[in-house]
């Protein structure tokens, strides 16, 4: 199959275009390195030494399987990118991981949550435009968020929830309770996206990810110019990679709050596995489903004292520290996320445990002089100080 | 109180404008004659004469009536325009009518799409950011749509409704099924201002306006200067307004396809009434609240019907033309929204009449000789004609 994946350069997109073109696919990735400019502009940097573009990496691969994987180095919000990368590539699949993926990021400054928004929102619809005009039959698998759902007081369903009302009942979008302006702007492509599907008759599945965890893949792992990014960094960093990292340098591991906050997780090689599934098992003209793309849930504290243990075996003393949750965000709460659909279309986890935690202390020693440790702290706040308001003249 | 009009120049913030200045609140009202230029460029106009600019228009209310509304020419979506502005005038009330208000514009093409997502939302990101930092206090009564909602097969409740799921239940959004690119625009509002309100402690009104009729009010009547603008084109005018007009030029009304759409309707008189109730009446810290705007149901044929009465009774020969619908949207439906929540505020509706529709064929009969009738027929196809995918080389 033709499979074009938006922010191919991506912790997790590159692996996703490893892992097509090692399955014998056609694979196109296109990225405008959009997460690397902002590490830049922040001073900080993936963990892991990562190929220096996007051609050079797809270079390596070519040396090293013999397959080739095409690049444009392109923003999407840019139509005078997208429309060639669809005439000219004519994808079957559109893999979307492209946009800007960081809460923390969009709640820095009025700045930085425009242009989140912006950037996710316009990208998406540029895609959904391209998709209409010119490939009305390709299958959009965009990356959503489990955060769109929020900590709902119900059992979460899969996109979708059969709600009886005063006699009455419909199969409606679940209710969303976006926890930060970029879960927003996942909701607002959700939102577009179903919009696409049931006027222009586009098929989309929207995978509601989980936080993903893990380092390699058994592409990645085939060679060092092959590694995908790792992030730790209070901006782009996400729980368990980084106790692990803190949990390697001696930094104590820093849970929001009290720590009671639940999400779902799943492992890097499940992503993969998911998005293969999605991809292979394509919805009918028109239809718009959301799988929710995790395999275990986990409190905050549960991560902290799986790390704990799996590092006092691995001979690390590890302390946890309870922060200020600079974010506003539930810390007791019912969390109880259904993800059934990928599991009925086959779907083999692989759960977290000790082993695979050791395995990342590992690969993180490794790299661990790269750390920059004062990009570790949180600092950006959910609720800046009031300023109080001056009186009137 | 200080109230700010943000799209003070449009078919009901004018009037919002005057109605406040006039029962003595002090107004300020920015636009940035959008509207008024996307008419250019499609070659239409307002039925009604409007004055030139906001300034000229605020200069003929304050030789009317001795009141003075203060006034910006600017774009929402600059920060540059909006920080001064909550700086300087400090509003106590914000009430936003500063949006792109076109479904069917949204359709034209990727660019009016783009760009009506993009106007719409930065410039109420950049309204709420300036709440945060600058009028924590300020009560934001934001002008929705029951759009946001579509034609669910439940009643529709006034934003929020109670999920009974599995033995649990929680009060959450009501979900939402917008029917154009424009309507996801409002939905993506929605989301923000709700987030807004959770996290920063804000305080907002969405109200989820019906379709709203009607051309004067108490203060538009008092001199021509003040008329309000009167929008009939396919582009910007709604059914009803649309259906009066054609039947004083002697055209077909245009039903889109068999006319059983069912929407809320309300009078131009209780937009003003509303607004006024909703900013009296603000609600708590950190409060979001949704008021469905409307005061009855009609569906398209209901309306058709009773401007062809009032017609025959005024003198008019009325045909109904059934024209394929421009919309991808049920034709046959179930619509039972619930609209209490202004009524408990003390709303009087000014219930739709034949005697309401001859006032209003008298008043466009004044000015049928700038009628652009090319302008009226829709163009804008919700569901393109799909292009044939050329084959793959």
């Amino acid at each position: 199959m033709r499979i074009l994946i938006l922010g191919g350069d991506g912790y997790l997109g590159w692996p996703t275009a490893l892992y097509f073109s090692n399955r014998g696919h056609e694979v196109h990735a296109v990225d405008n390195y959009l997460r690397r400019r902002a590490h830049t502009e922040a001073g900080t940097d993936s963990l892991t030494p990562i190929g220096e573009s996007l051609p050079s990496r797809a270079d390596a691969w070519r040396a090293v399987t013999g397959y080739r994987i095409g690049v444009t180095e392109g923003d999407l919000t840019d139509w005078s990118v997208v429309e060639p990368l669809f005439k000219d590539f004519s994808p079957e699949v559109v893999i979307h991981y492209g946009e800007i993926p960081s809460a923390p990021y969009s709640q820095i400054s009025r700045e930085h949550a425009v242009f989140t928004q912006y950037n996710n929102v316009v990208n998406t619809l540029n895609v959904l435009f391209a998709m209409r005009d010119l490939a009305p039959e390709a299958h959009l698998v965009k990356l959503g968020t489990m955060g769109e759902y929020g900590t709902p007081d119900i059992d979460i369903e899969e996109g979708f929830i059969e709600i009886h009302h005063r006699d009455r009942s419909d199969v409606l979008p679940f209710p969303k309770l976006p926890g930060s302006l970029y879960h927003c702007s996942k909701v607002h492509d959700s939102t577009n996206i179903h919009f696409a599907c049931r006027v222009w008759g586009l098929r989309s599945t929207d995978l509601n990810q989980g936080v993903v965890y893990g380092i390699d893949t058994e592409e990645t792992a085939l060679d060092p110019r092959l590694a995908t990014r790792f992030d730790y960094d209070e901006v782009f960093g996400t729980a368990l990679n980084r106790f692990c990292l803190q949990a390697v340098i001696g930094h104590p591991l820093t849970v929001y709050g009290t720590g009671g906050q639940t999400r779902g997780y799943l492992n890097i090689l499940d992503t993969l596995a998911c998005v293969e599934l999605a991809a292979m098992n394509p919805p009918t003209e028109g239809e718009y489903r959301v799988f929710n793309q995790f395999t275990e849930q986990f409190s905050v504290n549960d991560l902290a004292e799986l790390v704990r243990r799996a590092g006092a075996e691995y001979g690390l003393e590890v302390r946890v520290e309870n922060v200020e949750n600079p974010r506003v965000e539930a810390e007791h709460h019912y969390y109880n996320a259904k993800h059934t659909a990928l599991l009925d279309l086959g779907l083999k986890p692989h759960f977290l445990s000790e082993t695979l935690v050791e395995s990342m202390f590992a690969a993180i020693e490794r790299h661990r002089d790269r750390v920059v440790t004062k990009a570790i702290m949180p600092k950006t706040m959910w609720r800046p100080k009031r300023r109080v308001a001056e009186p009137v003249a």
